[in-house]
């Protein structure tokens, strides 16, 4: 089977396996205060240029979502989001399980732009209301698509200018500064925390929170082990990290991704297929017949993102460091052959 | 240094660390939704003769504690726990942040009797009140003592008695079985649930959890989710667990470790060194005088537990499955010269 | 100065008064365990003829629809309205502070229908998705609009079809059942629970709760005092309801404000003004050119709801038991002297 | 019957009465803002000689202990209480159910002391654990005891040295005053927060939540309204506490009350009936034969604390602004009679 369901299927990228093995027998002291983490802490300060950052490393996506909006906001402060985002529609109702609303804005492309935070955060608000608080943007965002350097820009403009917090859910921060040409110092600049997503970039686990905002660093600590977010051997994280972010592996890895994905999309458009939002990063969304569709199933693993009309099916492909380019050929052979 | 911190200051034994290896290329469906899950959750429901029992893998002990708890109780239902409780202390109050109130009794030794729950439980209650209805145990106790399979039974029995739930926090159940004559079915057979801890025992990390109460089943996937409690590689934990699980490495780990313990006491016990509670598993509490604690600290990594009198600290050791016996010698050794 | 503003401006009705002095110096046993609860608690399961319902009262409109829901669901289980519903709007993020997630239908009129619900809450539904299994209404809605009594039963049907809960928030039942031809035996028919709103119809506060749904009986005492919905004069509630239940005055209260509200329409469909949804309860929703509602506010108070454009701006009238047929005559005069 | 079993069995004192009476017919805005409660929020930020508190209106003791505290605290801030406090014994978890632990210190007559503040709060503290934050007393405690003036600033500069804040329960705070020659500007000095307890001394219902601490005040209207909270006919518990204070008939009532609990327990002394705490303000707890309390059921009302031995039962005697002389003579001769 051609394997373009997700981009957390496999394990570990072999560099980040070796450096857990070479790690695997020393014995260290517990929850992220080894010096592991301190050094892959360092390395992400200084990727950031943002000295007085703070760092810390969770294991997954919802998980650093919760506890970091959780830490955050007070009760009645809400956050707002794309309807399409990924605390909106894939976490099971994780932030508002710690008592936050989401406020949702349609997006066609799953992006917010200034204009709808001002529309959605100025206000006036009134007591009987929730008051927005925290900008919820995903970079990737769950349509693939990307903010560039410059949009970040001026999303944290705005929310400066608003008085609210921005943030950003990097689970696909690799897919995004490849595709939109933006550094992890553009995301320190522009946002209040943002994370750098392991697991679907080379990790067998693991998504590291950048708080910038000092006002909002104090008391992390306990918020994650309350939110049991703390992993024991927290030292595992703090290798892994390193060894992707060290010497430039992590960016490595998302371009090889992104780069398969823009193959398969150019094969796509070759064959006339539409997509549901435009291919910018490693998901794409092709619409297809449901014979096709049928077709494929057996001999492709992918996701199924919504019927769009009586004869039509939009899917989901998704490609990752591993994705081999001659599995993307066999993908547009195996889609002709469909008679796509 | 010799290391008797805590029994997770490495990462995983030789036979995990294999069968990670050997499975760290195969591509598999997210969520513990693959093939090495639906395994490892076979062999526990065998192990513990409870062919309908659910099964769920967790990243750690706070985590998965607070999940069931969440899961199983209604907003005013409250937990009954020895004072000295994991959930009490160690948890940074992951339970309460769910909104579920801990009543605490005193305990000397960490464990509970069926007297004590009937006296906490047995009511009457008022609408004013929380309605306790869930007794929360851990075997091993935060204090290394152990319930026997015969006392696992009788509080089992106590339980059903009052209507109320027996949960038991497993994080050292490899040490308790080991220690306590228990069999993974007599949790099965006591237990409303209970969890097998990995992260202790072996594994880079996870926690089993079991439950058997078939009313607790329904919708505990969602609540995983909704916690941040559900890994995108679930197959990591599916695969570790299958590796100690399938020839009975569990428990020769825990073996290890236990006996490590024991001839650590016997040797405290021949240099007359007072413990807080009796040495029943792997973790040893002796009182000693500041003055050899200072000196222990060059060459001994250890956890202080408290001052016991203005002379005196008692401070924690704790054995592992990779302890070596030379080291327990070592420490005695340390002691002696120490003037213990 | 017109009082339009809304329909809990004043204190009781002269019978409710009166109900209260005769018992104010009784002394009572407190929290609702009273006898006058009692009795109002049976007049209200005769009303519905609904021996085997609980009555709950409480003080007010958020705090029982905030205590219901939580008292009903279990963590992952999420909420259906209107987009404009008041849990959405109007209750500052109520029901996502204890932990339940809001999914939000547009609606022009602000009512539901079977076929909504079947698309909101026919699934299937995902292990990383919340589980919709309440449907809130209100009757009337937050825009004035009422469910018939035919409608009521379609949508309970619908709801026991999908297996989830239709919950009624009756803050303005009275105006509804005059309306809509429903009676209290519909909503005990159609709705697993359902409130009576005091506050809006002749109490000085109160809404009662009843809980038809045997299975969301349990435990609801032990929830409303978490919540800090209980009185400790629970009596007072008691009092108040039996006042107006025992005899038809809730109704003839309800009937005499939908009346003068009527008169209003009928004088606003005569000068031309256009509605923002047609008249159908006690609130209006006019659409007035904004010069013409700066005029009105030297005499008249009201609610502003929203510019509609440029230059006009929907505002709100409510009328109330209290609402005398003359101050409708004036308010048409000052609208016809504004030029509208 | 003789009525000693709560100061809340009645209905609101005359004075009251006439005041709500006299403005039942106006018509205001909700939610206090009305006139009402502005000119009842200056009383008392005169009387507590705080210009810049920030003064609101709840319902009841619960609901305000709970709006306050869950306002006040991050998520892992935890509060400190007396074991026999209120919010630990009657709220039924409310202060859980927000996410809040709370850490009980035993204390034989319910009050806390600056060393106990001192040894629970003062730390350190670890990132397992919760912070504890904010110190809850309430004055008069549950068992009748009373803080003195003196005592109050001790507990408020400890705790402005220790960096928490102190949160006192006035739930019975005019029978405190009366009792303990403290005044309103003694809270509000020593306290960051404190409550004045309506419904127990002549309201209807109501407390007043004086937030003295600037940093503490932003937002508490929407929390309050997110709680469920905030009266739609606010303007009643203006009208009320206006009542009350404009001319220290607060005081008056509560000094009543301790006066007949003062006359009853030297009856109780005459008669040899040891207290299980001493008699300090308007409740008194005898310790009684059982055969007594047996005899006593059938012509007085009163509560039942616990029992103390085979053979003894600790009552529950409450004296409230209404108790007349005469019924405690009525009460100590029937005492009498059961042989006492």
């Amino acid at each position: 089977m051609l394997y373009f369901r997700n981009d957390y299927g496999n394990g570990a990228h072999p560099a980040v396996w070796e450096a857990l093995r070479k790690t695997n027998e020393v014995l260290t002291p517990g929850y992220g205060t080894d010096r592991y983490c301190r050094q892959a802490e360092e390395t992400i300060r200084t990727l950031c240029q943002s000295p007085q950052a703070a760092v810390h490393f969770l294991t997954g996506g919802t998980q650093v979502n919760k506890a970091a909006i959780c830490a955050f906001l007070r009760p009645y402060e809400a956050v707002v989001s794309a309807a399409s985002g990924h605390i909106c529609v894939h976490e099971a109702g994780a932030v508002e399980q710690d008592g936050h609303k989401i406020l949702t804005l349609p997006s066609a492309g799953g992006k917010l732009t200034p204009d709808m935070l001002r529309d959605a955060m100025g206000g006036p608000f009134y007591e009987y209301s929730v008051i927005p608080r925290l900008a919820y943007i995903s970079n990737t965002t769950e349509l693939g698509t990307v903010y560039s350097a410059q949009e970040l820009r001026s999303l944290g403009a705005c929310c400066r200018e608003l008085g609210v917090y921005l943030y950003c859910d990097g689970a696909r921060l690799g897919s995004a500064m490849d595709a939109g040409g933006s550094q992890f110092a553009d995301y320190a600049a522009a946002c209040d925390a943002f994370t750098i997503g392991g697991t679907k970039n080379g990790l067998l686990f693991g998504e590291a929170l950048v708080i910038v905002n000092p006002a909002l660093q104090p008391g992390f600590r306990n918020c994650m082990k309350q939110q049991g977010a703390m992993l024991a051997k927290g030292r595992l994280l703090g290798v892994q990290f390193q060894a992707v972010l060290e010497d430039g592996l992590y960016l490595r890895l998302a371009s090889h991704a992104n780069a398969q994905a823009k193959g398969l999309a150019a094969g796509l458009e070759g064959l006339g297929v539409p997509l549901l939002v435009p291919a910018e990063s490693n998901q794409i969304f092709p619409i297809l017949p449901d014979a096709a569709v049928e077709h494929l199933r057996e001999s492709v693993e992918f996701e199924v993102e919504r019927k769009v009309d009586a004869e039509h099916t939009c899917i989901r492909f998704v490609t990752a460091w591993h994705t081999a380019p001659e599995d993307v050929e066999t993908l547009l052979t195996l889609l002709k052959e469909a008679g796509v």
